[in-house]
């Protein structure tokens, strides 16, 4: 498949939610200038998004919201489980592990680990902190999908060469750290402190 | 000032992070082809991304790092206290109100908001957890910047809503929902959802 830019990605993940609204509303058909109303965008970047993937709709009768929903589902990935494992057992990670929204896409988690002796053995939201040492060990025992890194940026290229290691293949990072992966495996990074840096940038070049 | 692309003040974010470290290393001058090594670009791109702001570095001797982090901290807004306030005293919630980098980056957490009556008066992180419906009210008396949510989908426009009309010029979402803000008001999304869909995507497309 060719390559497909992360701001398209972004934009079905938007019209499937849309799609599943629709469905829980009962509504069978969907023109796309209703998905590109919802989404703020037009017909024609909606049509386009979607031809990446082959042809969907029939002209003048629009798409059939449960066709279009569940391809999408099957385009993302979403119709299987994902294991995720949490590194670093820290104020987000616990978040994380708690957090309930993950799980109905199909992300579970099934481990959180930390390096810290004060944190090893304790528990989290029903996981037991596990040291970091044995992650290779679990990874070839339990094959997690994707790693959700919330450690220090200190370190945390050393965890993630462990990772790759270990044969994860997707990575979501919180650290402050710019990583480096083989182009294998995919990276996204989650910076709140940049986030605010562009809201800043905002404030201070508004008119 | 004409429109800056959001990746470019992600970069000047990036920079910035780099020239800070270069400071604390004792290094005094740096060329552009060091920034870019730095950041995973090129020297033309570091060059272009500074232009918009006017002239800086000495051909053939690079830039005054202390210079150049200190003309980045002014461009990002990044020289004076940003009052944010957190709207939903959740797990993230509570988590970002006892986060240390947003404070060393002059964003202060003035105030934690929650609508539930079993969240309103407890303890935060140090702040008492504030009742919702005072926000208009205390707005007007603090002049908070920044509004961090982290609320669920459902209400999260109408918390907005009562934001906007409070005065608040920027917003960083955690809620699940597209939201809807004046041209005025700058807004960011961060949705973990979306960002572990985006690498289900990419595990699943993968060769």
């Amino acid at each position: 498949m060719r390559h497909i830019a992360e701001s398209t990605i972004r934009r079905l993940s938007l019209y499937l939610r849309f799609l599943e609204e629709f469905e829980q509303g009962g509504i069978s058909t969907v023109s796309s200038e209703e998905l590109a109303q919802r989404g703020g965008t037009t017909s024609a970047q909606v049509r386009k998004d979607l031809s990446f993937f082959g042809s969907f709709g029939k002209r003048g009768l629009g798409y059939d919201v449960h066709e279009l929903a569940e391809r999408l589902r099957q385009i993302m990935g979403l119709g299987r489980e994902w294991k995720v494992i949490i590194i670093g057992a820290g104020k987000i990670g616990t978040a994380l592990a708690a957090y309930r929204g993950f799980r109905e896409r199909g992300f579970s988690v099934i481990a959180v680990y930390d390096s810290s002796p004060d944190k090893i053995g304790g528990k989290v939201d029903g996981f037991t902190v596990r040291d970091i040492r044995n992650l290779s060990r679990d990874a070839q025992r339990e094959k997690p999908d994707i790693a959700v890194l919330t450690i220090p940026a200190e370190g945390a290229q050393e965890v993630v060469d462990r990772l790759v290691a270990s044969g994860i293949r997707a990575v979501l990072s919180f650290a402050p750290a710019q990583l480096q992966v083989p182009p294998t495996v995919a990276l996204k990074n989650m910076n709140m402190a940049m986030e605010l840096e562009s809201l800043s940038f905002a404030l201070t070049n508004q008119d």
